[in-house]
């Protein structure tokens, strides 16, 4: 594999909050190794031990950035067991956490994974329940700096693979699922752009949806699917609060129809 | 108009909080056309698509900033209308965002207005519902990194003004408003300090409050009337949050009399 | 005192919220007087008006970042009042606030405290509210950039400290305190590893712990005593949250016993 060029940018995705020290340390230890760090908070607000949450926001986020970008991501409910720390190595970028499946999206034919087992690269006391300061910073910090992942760990051929609900595909209608609700209310499904019909019908919660929009904007209330940001049906409420209203929570069903047969 | 020299440095104001991947796909995009931007947060945290929020936050932060700052500012209700992008040149620094009155404040004679109606400084794709990734990062890359404005858009005449409300000046007394509640309870009204007589009498939601003070240090449970660092009238309670106390929200009415008359 | 080569990293650690435009004021202040500061956020987030949280963030953060730091910390009860701005300068780092006792912990043998009295290192308008962007902002961007703190300020003997409780240590058994609760519920005492006998019983709101834990790993709804990565006990409860379901606060009692005699 040839090596990629760095951009000294290092991302942070954590469960971590901001209320706490966790983040300051993190930062710190970065900086401390390689000082002309860009780094870039994505969100320090994954809901605490929420893979699935993290793992989406990074599928999403990671391809807009350069080339020889790392990103460090811990949700990281087995701390201190034998789940090994990794190191992940796309065609163009880098990422950095624990080998519980976070990077699942990211592991496609030309991904090389490295087990981080070379002490000698992290901080020299590692405490049972903190990683992310102990392992992973020290680890992302270097790989910025330019240091090769041959040389941070060794590659393994079994990373934890997390299955992602995928929808059903079924005779006459598909069937979906909530996956996120974002801060508006917007309720993203698992439905991609190409499984749905030109004429659609969707049906969530009780309620009918007559087609897709093509902007948030309508009469206030009215219930709206529109194709969102990442490709994916999403269903909106104009002016106001989808989950509010209909009390979605993720995992709810979501069923397209074709409305002309 | 003379070119400004750019700082390199691209602030941040959306209503996009921190729990999404949006926050992240914005600054990915500004980095891989602009990798050494210098990406600073204001906040993310706008209450969902409240535009004079936003506005009120700008006009307060953006004169502490270098020459040649860009300020990407994404409040946008109307995403995916005929709403206008646009670039705001004041006689220092830039602002980009929807033509929804975000800038009104920054609409001076000096000021000039752009439409970003140049596609091939956006994203190749561009979503519906997304145009803070696909259009306003582009442009804000490539203006922090130098490019003209007038490359970037077309000189407009006509951007979208919010009127806010101004103190009503009446023969014995100003009227004034609560425009914002800050995280310490304290109410910020829409009185300049220019109009406050010396010897001022205040009334707030029943309380009266003689005369101004100047630190926020008094006996626990004190009201104070004090300048806010705004150069606003503030409403104040000594160690303890005047919102809750008052029940205070943003509209309500704030009276100022002349104690010596 | 030799002089400390600077790093050219501010962070910032406030009770300002991210709501409000403060925060934004603060970073433009900064770059403006220094445009190449590298400025990262510790937190926002402390709760208003909690001079100790801040300390304690602070103790556990600062040591992780690279000699010549500026640490910026504003939680500033008495703001306006004659209470002093302050510069403290340990060993390697620089810290920059209000006297409160904030700073408490960095008060060392080799630390050296200044009173910011030069007017002329500040913004020419002072607020009586607002020193953190009036003063604080400017005296750090001075200081990032290099400039003595002899300059910025007059060196004093006494600044304001702040007693922190300390664990009471009994014949047979030590009883600590509470001091913070992080994100995911855990407690966090002020009993360090070294207090705590090889062999400990913990006792905490009626429930007894046998022994220390090594991970965060056991059947949902066990309670674990741990090691945190500060060096101090911490209570834990598998996969769920302790603080929650014991109903802890700050200041509570943890018990600490041989459970060999």
């Amino acid at each position: 594999m040839e090596s990629i060029t760095r951009s000294g940018i290092i991302t942070l995705t954590t469960d971590f909050g901001l209320n706490d020290a966790y983040v300051g340390m993190v930062k710190g230890v970065i900086l401390n190794i390689f000082p002309s760090a860009k780094i870039i908070d994505l969100t320090h607000n994954i809901e605490p031990q929420n893979i699935l949450q993290a793992g989406y926001l990074l599928k999403t986020s990671v391809p807009y950035f350069p080339e020889g970008t790392v990103h460090l991501a811990v949700v990281d409910p087995g701390v201190g067991t034998s789940r090994r720390p990794i190191l992940v190595q796309t065609s163009e970028q880098f990422l950095v956490g624990p080998d519980n499946g976070i990077f699942t999206d990211f592991f496609s034919a030309n991904a090389k994974v490295f087990h981080l087992c070379r002490p000698e690269f992290f901080l020299s006391q590692i405490s049972q329940t903190f990683h992310a300061r102990d392992i992973f910073a020290p680890v992302s910090a270097r790989l910025a700096k330019g240091m090769e992942p041959e040389k941070l760990g060794e590659a393994i051929p079994d990373p934890k693979i997390l299955t992602l609900p995928q929808p059903e595909i079924q005779p006459d209608r598909i069937l979906g699922r909530i996956i996120h609700i974002d801060r508006f209310g917007n309720l993203i499904t698992n439905i991609p752009r190409l499984q749905i019909p030109e004429k659609a019908l969707i049906r969530i919660l009780g309620k009918e949806i007559p087609g897709i929009s093509t902007s948030y904007t309508a009469p206030r209330g009215t219930l709206l699917a529109i194709i969102g940001s990442s490709g994916l049906l999403e269903i909106s409420l104009a002016s106001d609060n989808a989950a509010l209203r209909l009390k979605a929570r993720v995992g709810q069903t979501v069923e397209v129809r074709n409305a002309e047969t």
